[in-house]
């Protein structure tokens, strides 16, 4: 007997009881492993993730999580070889291997990356600008986002075993949240074996992450308004998902990404003989072959304008004669299996609803020659090209065949297109190939609110593009309607949904100790001490300098326009700038304005701020004149220590304001500030 | 007989055949209106939104949509009185009136400035920054946000007959989508008078707004993934919607706001004769008796430190003995009737539920004194204040009586307060009051991930505080849990809930063609005319003007530490200079790399340009050192006509280049442009 998988639970491997149940390999129908959840106490995961995991995460800041996934990604990434080995068997060749396990371990680090950049080094998250509630500036408003004090429940597709879930896990982990993850059966193997692997690192803090190996039946009744689940997998069992009392009633967070009926469009501008109809038909064979046609995003209906369908039936049917179906790894071979003999049973059955309207111009369902492994059992299929030639045909639009199969459709215009992808009810992503900006204006938007992800091709990208199947890290993955009406991935837009957002009433006070980010109207605190001479660990919100008053003469304007060579009228031509409709006469430089105001503000000495590197949101507010007197105010406002270098950033608050105590300009300055005394000089 | 409420159909008024169903007063119970959506064709109503109201609308930007909206609000209000009038009727007093009327006015203002000032004068909005998807930067990602092709269902409570459906319908209007509005019964004369005279105003397009009076059963039969459905009302019925099939299984969108056990928070700093102290108490009954507690904001749980509850009881009491129940408008009247006599029938009910586990310490279910009218036709009820001395009990986090109650609740420290908030299982707002700052940021936190919005009071906001109970339009209106999980409102979240978010992959001329701001690596023109020379109208994005090189000598840098005052070490000092790790030398100050830049594209004679009122995302990339020569490559990037003056903004993407061709500095620089010759001069 081969063995049986175990589940993590609660800080430990679980084995089942009984023998479990037999998962077989998608290429010989040999037995892999068993599968059995018997005994796993589910409440008892979801109590240990929620009292140990999110209590330990909540201990990291962003940056500490990003750390541990960044250092999570590097030790599987070294030790991938058993991973593709085992691979093989879910049918998968070694491209689309690279796929579900490079690709997984590259959205780990690219959600590391992210965090870092793009989030503070705290618990808690901004989000947008602050809210002027009254007109005294004593009550405010300032939404943030703080993490879920559940547990996130992942349920994925037996298509990507790898990447699947950690595309799923490691958004939720960047949000403080902890995972319970829970593969498909099919192929649990090697989502078990990687997981292993995790816990075995020790990276991550105790209880963030559980294994539930087999079914996941019931887990639904003991989640509530602080849990999500998130599901990939078919539009049926999302909308029964949905429909848990506890989804419906309390609260619970679902999101879905089901299957869906992708479209590819070719542009009325393409010819048969461009590249970009070439790369139309390399990219339509390309998502019917890769991972044997499963995945949710490939193309299952090929748009093509009506006098070019021939064409694209011909180019297409030649590029997939070359296909090659076969054992993975086997020399030669260019597609693998299907997941098992169910699922191919499964697309044979979809494929007789298409063929009720759409005829084959391509491959043989009974039929397809095996290189390298015994068709008779092994879960192959040929590709299959259908087109269908009946506008008001509603099977292609409806029925998804979930492997090689796709349906050419003949359309009219971009009105008529628009309309007849729209008839998906809602896609994960739909794909343009075209060489003219207008019509890609006028199609990506008719797509856009049916879609949550459009690609337009053509030669100037081809080089670079990651291809209409591939969700990226950065890019939101899911879409509306019949594709699950979720939202995963998108950098930090995927961390956000495992989060709350709140809207924070009070006075500057209690807003800038509640973000760790001054807010005006805050303390600030003038020290003896110039604040550019304190480092990281000394500087404190609030602290500040005020330098001026500087009075700007008429010389100094002229001086800096003649210096500079930007004479532009207002500053030059007192006739000219006093018929300005906003200045009313000479007025200094917005650019002399701020280059005053950081004489004003900076220690010279050399000390811990080490660079200013940026400047954010300068706004001129009130022009500045001759024989104005000009006065800065410079406050620490928000201070970011970098986990993995001697120094952080400084954002500083600048508000230059003139004799009569108006701002002129405000600003955020942006420097680099060591972190200890010992980096000073 | 009284009038029967018309619904608006698809363009016109239409009466029911029957005679519908009595409205009553809630002062008197004399029938104020009467009630039928029999013959109402609402299949017909949601065509008609999707064919004629969401194409109407979508010829507008969202500029122009704001502009609609703040011309209704304006006509609005010049003609309140008559809402006032009508008003009384549901039994809120004047100041009641001016939360439901004036605050729904001010949600249209609102929502017409936060459009103008942050979404483009466009019809798609672009969501974050551009993703960079290859190395070359021919592959790029965009999200965009596009309006949905649907109708938005709204479906209204009886406590807010002119906000509630105006703080639903503002954002949808400018995400360009049609509504639907469906009142609550009760108190639908007063939303049908408000919208027959936004009909009369014609200031909307056709198709954009329909109303629906009566019974709105049904509906979520016809609606798919495109539509959505906004909810106020009780939780229960929130859970019966969300299971229909077409939410469950076909996208629907739905948002619920449903009722909750809101918290209030008596800090444990606060002394009982501080001002603090008497702001909590203060807050405690105005929530309990604005709109005779009829809100789904208001204060049901008070949280008070143990040894403060006597105290807390003590001084409410003494304002609720204050308190005059009676008709609307009737002098020295401060609280009015509930919605009717079946409204305080189930607040009673939850009243006999909540005693089981607290004792009433103010007032008396059986008897009110009633100023003005009849106690025994009108909806009066006491103001009524529980303390709950049990700690286990569980009635005072789940019982939620929908009138003027509270129930005091002891607490021992912060973590215990934030335990026991939690046991109402999310929420739509809670209010802290403390002048202590690090128990703001203790408890916010904690309650956080259970709240939409969280309010800290003290002395220093307590003047321009809006208070506990008040949504306002720029901030979240929602909570997770039993409050419903969703989100209204928060200035422009609230639009892009009716929006589709949508990764866009293309070359950076697809993405400046589909979001109309020009992308690094789009098309550049260099034309004869210097791009300051175009008014608003000639300009295009991608026009482009190089200017320079420019030598920068060490007598630059070194005249410009003089001048500015800016001698920063790193600029006059070469040894320290050299010691610096980031630079390794004497370096330009990065104001005069901007002050040289603006010298070399800077065209200086009077012309459309009027000024630059800004710079935004400022970086210094390379150092920048004596003898290197600086060009500015400065390119068109998004032009911003504005509806209401005579000029735009526009906004220019900036790269100051060195003799190596490495980007010194990247910014975007913000002017103000003339939209025609003849602002020229």
């Amino acid at each position: 007997m081969s063995t049986l998988l175990q589940s993590y639970v609660q800080g430990r491997w679980h084995t089942a009881p009984d023998e479990g149940t037999p998962l077989l390999s998608a290429v010989d129908s040999h037995e892999v492993a068993r599968i059995s959840s018997t005994g796993v106490d589910v409440p008892g995961m979801i109590d240990y993730a929620r009292s140990v995991g999110g209590p330990a995460l909540a201990k990291l800041t962003f940056h500490e999580r990003a750390a541990a996934l960044k250092a999570l990604a590097l030790t599987l990434m070294a030790g991938k070889d058993e991973f593709y080995a085992l691979s093989a068997a879910t049918g998968a060749t070694p491209r689309d291997s690279a796929v579900d396990i490079d690709g997984g371990f590259g959205t780990l680090l690219s959600y590391a990356s992210k965090a870092r950049r793009e989030l503070p080094n705290d618990t808690v998250c901004l989000d947008g600008d602050l809210e002027q509630l009254g007109k005294k500036g004593t009550f405010l408003g300032q939404h943030i986002y703080t993490s879920r004090r559940g547990v996130a429940v992942q349920i994925n597709a037996f298509n990507f075993p790898v990447w699947g879930f950690l595309e799923k896990l490691a958004p939720a982990f960047i949000a403080g949240v902890p995972s319970i993850v829970k593969p498909a059966s099919q192929s649990a193997y090697l989502t078990e074996l990687v997981f292993r692997r995790i816990i075995e690192s020790g990276l991550l803090p105790e209880g963030s992450v559980q294994l539930l190996c087999g079914s996941a039946r019931g887990v639904l009744d003991h989640l509530g308004g602080q849990d999500s689940v998130a599901f990939t997998g078919s539009a049926e069992t999302a909308a029964t998902l949905r429909a848990h009392p506890n989804v419906v009633g309390a609260g619970v967070h679902f999101n879905a990404e089901a299957d869906s009926l992708n479209a590819s469009i070719l542009g009325t501008d393409v010819t048969p003989d461009s590249e970009e109809f070439a790369l139309f038909v390399k990219q339509l064979v390309t998502e019917m072959t890769v991972k044997a046609g499963q995945k949710c995003t490939a193309i299952r209906r090929a748009f093509v304008p009506e006098s070019l369908v021939d064409d694209v039936i011909a180019a297409a049917g030649a590029r997939l004669d070359k296909v090659v179906v076969g054992a993975p790894g086997v020399e030669g071979v260019t597609m693998g299996a299907l997941a098992g003999i169910d699922q191919r049973n499964e697309v044979l059955e979809s494929l007789r609803a298409l063929t009720k309207s759409a005829r084959i111009v391509h491959g043989d369902p009974d039929r397809v020659e095996v290189v390298g492994a015994d068709a008779s059992t092994g879960a192959f299929l040929s590709p299959i090209l259908l087109c269908c030639d009946d506008r008001d045909a509603h099977e292609p639009h409806e029925v998804e065949a979930f492997g090689p199969v796709s349906t050419i459709i003949g359309y009219r215009d971009n009105a008529d297109v628009i309309e007849l992808v729209a008839r998906g009810k809602g896609s994960l992503v739909a794909s343009l190939v075209t060489g003219d900006t207008a019509i890609a204006r006028e199609i990506v938007l008719g797509l856009a609110p049916y879609h949550g992800r459009v690609l337009v091709l053509n030669r100037d990208n081809a080089r670079e593009s990651t291809g209409h199947g591939s969700p990226l890290p950065v890019l939101v993955h899911g879409g509306p309607g019949r594709a699950g009406g979720g939202e995963e991935l998108g950098g930090i837009r995927g961390v956000l949904h495992h989060m709350q957002r709140t809207a924070v009433q009070g006075t500057p006070n209690v807003l800038t100790a509640v973000g760790q980010r001054w807010v005006p109207g805050a303390d600030r605190t003038e020290g003896v001490v110039h604040p550019f001479r304190k480092n990281l660990a000394e500087l404190t919100l609030g602290d500040t300098i005020v330098g001026g008053p500087r009075k700007v003469t008429i010389a100094d304007i002229e001086h800096f326009a003649e210096f500079t060579g930007d004479t532009f009228y207002a500053h030059t031509d007192a006739e000219a700038a006093a018929a300005n409709p906003l200045f009313g006469g000479i007025v200094a430089h917005g650019y002399l304005v701020v280059s005053l105001a950081a004489g004003l503000f900076v220690d010279p000495a050399p000390g811990p701020v080490l660079a200013n590197f940026g400047v954010d949101h300068l706004r001129f507010l009130t022009p500045v004149k001759a024989e104005d007197e000009l006065t800065v105010t410079l406050t620490a406002k928000q201070i970011t220590p970098r986990n993995s270098a001697d120094y952080g950033e400084v954002r500083w608050d600048a508000v230059v304001s003139n004799q009569n105590g108006d701002a002129v300009a405000t600003y955020d300055v942006l420097t680099l500030v060591a972190k200890s005394s010992g980096e000073q000089r």
